[in-house]
């Protein structure tokens, strides 16, 4: 399913209004519009590859005489110098497109490339690895779009398509002497039928609470590695674990291979650094 | 000045609708929004504060009845433990709230932490550290603030206010028989006069011919020490010089110590690692 | 939890562009703006209220300045006559909302009163009843918090919230032979984990592989009596069951006699009809 | 004139945000863009098919190279089984589209039925049945279009477009000593001169005062037949005469034999039910 | 009644987005926003004031802790030297907002001021001066508003509000052959019957045609004096009439003196000078 | 370069729906769709041509299937009777699209001319002739690229792109005790360093304070021609030199003569008259 919908074009018209809204003046200045050439995009370093549906839109929005010509598909593995794509046309509206599109294919790729590296750490294990809602504000379809080039799933889109009962929420149930079990219940009984209900725990006695209270998922924040395996050791298989806060690539193994279902990880969005791509005008068209 | 105007409340409300498009159902299932409550913002690691009025203003978009105060202002340098700020209200408004603001804090913070990073290590050198047009597409406007926060200055906002002949302008205007010599009167005859004339170099001879050329910036783009030291005993005080092209931590101070006027950093926006920030809700109210 | 959120807005913008984009000529040849009075809107037909805060804040957005009190709230059951509410301050202000006031509260509550009619009807049943996305485009956001204040819940509200694999997926998957066990597991392992994965199904016998499968909820389409009761009979307990396809007054009850989870109804949001509800200025303010 | 314009396009996007926003995400996971296949929009029910071009236009918008024949067109009478149009491309993008295209199809033509229903009731008479501002808030432009395919005219689309006065102006008026007679020729000199001046009126007396001031359109309120009648005898073809207010299929051809010009019908628009029409796939592509 | 609704706002925030887009440079880098001020706007030269509301507005979406205090009111003729209004508050603020706020005074008080010559022309004539559809694209609703400011009337506000059959509309149909008669009857039919009818017709024999065929109002275009004086001696009474064409200060007074009900001038809103209107910051606040 | 980019787009759209959104009803209820022809769109006075790619731009987003042929294009000298375009296709199109279109052409003519009058009558002077900020609001965009169709260059595009300092900044400083020098500095530190800096005077004597501290262009605000020679002779070659205030075509030619770099002229944007300019159907198309 090619990357598509109405946010895609919200978010590419956006960004263009950021870098175009007055025109470019050296561009104006210098290049006459009706010099035509090539261009390719290219890996400057290793990773993956994502966005290129993107960059093409940008091209295609800001001259809809360009060619763009992909040559690889988001998910390759890339290695620097490796071509991934061209964009033959007016010289002009290739380099007022030029930065639009890599900001989008460097942070898209970056992300890709992080969640990849955190896949791989453990890929023999029966694990699946998760985004969470901390993404650039603005960005999140796309952000999201590239978690999953990289090998993750998408955890929540948005408050309203998934159930989350968070410490906030049941710091502020306490007060209304209402307890983690009963949350649960009010919870499934309120919320739609077709959403899970998850709960986040910081320990293990909470863990068995919010499973005997019905909970399909249960995500254990910030439980050390004894912990995790104890809750694994008891509810595997009735519900849904998650691991989640402060996960790196140095422990993520040890997490899971406690045996937790899914680790969703924040940094896969927020953290990751951009890859390094760039576009090369061909002297020779 | 406190940041204010159209982008803000644009990028703002795209936020927002990311997030609430469809309501928050866990909140909506538990939360009484007749409960009141305080929450703190609460630096977990270190860094420097921006984006405080874009919280606040995610705050009150979502609720006009929350109260929030801030504590600390932008630029503030943060410790683990330190409170940004509280918001009192509805907890329910609170809650819906807490996931947007926190993102746009969190960003911001990290940029201007990293931006602070930079700054920092060549403090006692006079040259200013600038920002480039790597951003995250949407959050120009706010990351180019983050940036100034965190010490550092503005390059070009976007292709319409500066004119900056790069490679791919000299690779273009090669192939119709013009010199960089001739790109740069051209650039000063037709742009907008208000506007300096900046060109991207690679070699010192080509920084020598920018500059009889009357340019009036010169970017060394990945130069190494001992180019750019001859660039600057040449030009220094003719020009305003600007180095650029894989700047980091470990190289910057030997770069300013050549001389440079400029030196601009694309991994300020676009490879940040977001500050760890969170809202704790108090117990008791 | 106060109707509020980013599609309230964009919803009361988009139908007061509709109605008063160029003013209002009758008003502004006939009535001073300073000319002041009071404006009750009154319950013409029985029915249940919804929508109250929408129309509040209509006419709020024509005029800040003009006073709403709410005496009624969503939910309550109307009676020819009933007092809803008064808006008081410029009637000119108030003779330009008018209009777009009413057609929200109108169609909401004739919503919110089809579905308490369904409610009521099998009140004693364990059985909730459900909407469909056969809202009018548009009004999705709102016609569903209707159906809520009606006493229904709501269904998935777009088609990224929610995994139904459809008659229309499965004859398409059929072509690839792909059988519906399959699609189950497949939803299962590449959408979302938040999400259950419901089948809708059209026989018994697809009925029992759908949940052998492991479907979470199995919509019987258009399933006559008898086939809803095997089906219960059989699979209660073990998935949800919802009834679908051509409900109505006539044929709600002896469906939710059958046992099954819930009935979905299309009928709700495309095919209520308003409520009787006016706006009445009073002759001595 | 096929239907066009700035808000049909305004209008569908708005639609297709809501429900594609965060993507399809039973058909991501079930089926692959690639799949080849043909679908067809089969009436279910009799009725007045409206809103072929919306749903093409749907499509089209999802994707771009799906090919939408439309085999009838608006205004025809549809029996249950009759094939509307047919849609070739990507089974994944129809799946995409399906549910939008429908609602369109079927609240437009469920309006155009209802009114057609009206229509034909009075056929032989010479009488123009009317819509209202009565419709769904950001649906007018296309529910008037769907009036106008029924067989009915269009009232006032908006309060800048005609100039009628209302009850509720009467009352504000009075209130500053300005009779109704005063209040027309008002009217006439302060508004745009292109439009007539509507007046709406309960008796007779204020019907008669109506056209001695030189009323072009008198609106009678809820009059009686009898009322009705009288008013015909003394002042038809002198002004327009246009029965308004509570009008059903059982009461609008006594009304009609009254003699009035026009007859307005909020029930056309608030209060119609839609028409069931379906999208089914191919089997053999 | 006070300049109001969705397109205000809609223009104003547009025009705010142009100018502070990206901030104003000067301003940061000079003024602190705390140093508070008051501006006084004043009249350069003489004229009709228009937009004072707009401009208010303008200061308010800039800063909303600005305070904004009207001296004079719309409509007034101003001479240089005029205290029209006055702003108080952060002086940053009013810095920002200063121009635009400006460029909507200035040019709604060039298009008032260019009305009211026209209108004082012949003010003794009974003679309705009219606009245009010929305004600049974007500032239609406060073009027309303006005109309404300096004395004259609205024609249509667009091509939805009124039946106006011009002589493009009479080439084309003349190849179907259709008589300038027919299409009058034809547009009578099945234009909405709120709407008067109006020709545009370029002989007196033409004139004659649309009178018999029961037009409501015969535009005049580019006749001479003599021909409008012919049509008036036949037609004035039986239908409106209105001159137009190629008005101007020299000729208005003639064509009025024809007896013609309406004169409609594009120039009132393409061609109007603004006025001179200047901010000025007090020195001694 | 093509006039481009997403301010065009939003320009032309806002246009249309102002005149478009609720159809043409006269066309409509006249022209049958299916009806083609052809027209031409003329010079009817002399003037220079801009333009053509927005009115062009509004035919297709009109009706897709209008074919625009330019003849002519932007910068040309029109004489009455020149052919600049002609559109083919479906008549009812042409219509709809006609005002909008000539409302774009007239009025961009119309400052291209007023400029092109401006620049020739410096021309054998080596001056420059540079806009304002005073723009139609929502214009500006296009009405600056007219200024640079017209043979001038544009100022400021907005309050982001260039650091002036002007009378009411430097009255507001005074109060801080900040002198024209010292704001000079401030300006230089703090704002963006591709900007060059600029600064409004009013006498000879502050013209040599800026020119000592450093400004890069120094305004001369409405002197008189004695005092700009002064300026001229003291400081010609080491700063740039910009004349402003009051220039007509009267004074132009004094004021270049006395040897200043740049004169900067509102009246091209804010007071020119549109060019006339129509469109005629073809009799046999």
């Amino acid at each position: 399913m090619p990357l598509s919908g109405p946010q895609l074009e919200h978010i590419v018209i956006n960004a263009l209004a950021e870098d175009l809204a007055w025109g470019d003046i050296t561009t104006d200045a210098l290049v006459p519009y009706s010099l035509e050439g090539m261009a390719t995009i290219l890996a400057k370093s290793e990773g993956v590859l994502a966005g290129t549906e993107v960059a093409a839109l940008v091209f295609n929005r800001v001259d809809s005489t360009l060619k763009v010509e992909l040559v690889l598909e988001d998910g390759v593995h890339l290695k620097p110098g490796d071509v991934i794509g061209a964009v033959t046309g007016s010289v002009a509206s290739i380099l007022r497109a030029e930065r639009t599109a890599l900001n989008f294919l460097q942070r898209l790729s970056g992300i890709a490339t992080e969640t990849t590296l955190h896949v791989e750490r453990v890929k023999d294990c029966k694990v699946v690895i998760l985004d969470t809602r901390k993404t650039t504000p603005g960005m999140r379809f796309l952000e999201k779009y590239a978690v999953r080039i990289g090998g993750g799933k998408n955890h929540r889109y948005h408050l309203g398509d998934g159930v989350l009962i968070k410490d906030n929420h049941l710091a502020a149930l306490a007060r209304l002497g209402i307890t983690l079990a009963q949350a649960v219940h009010q919870a499934r009984e309120r919320a739609p039928h077709e959403f899970k209900v998850e709960v986040e725990v910081t320990t293990t006695q909470q863990a068995r609470e919010a499973a005997a209270a019905g909970a399909d998922i249960i995500m254990l924040d910030n439980m050390n590695i004894e912990e995790m395996r104890q809750v694994v050791s008891e509810l595997k298989g009735k519900v849904l674990l998650e691991a989640s806060g402060g996960v790196t690539l140095q422990t993520i193994r040890s997490i899971a291979e406690t045996g937790v279902d899914f680790i969703s990880i924040g940094a896969l969005t927020h953290s990751a650094r951009t890859l390094d791509i760039s576009l090369e005008l061909a002297n020779n068209p």
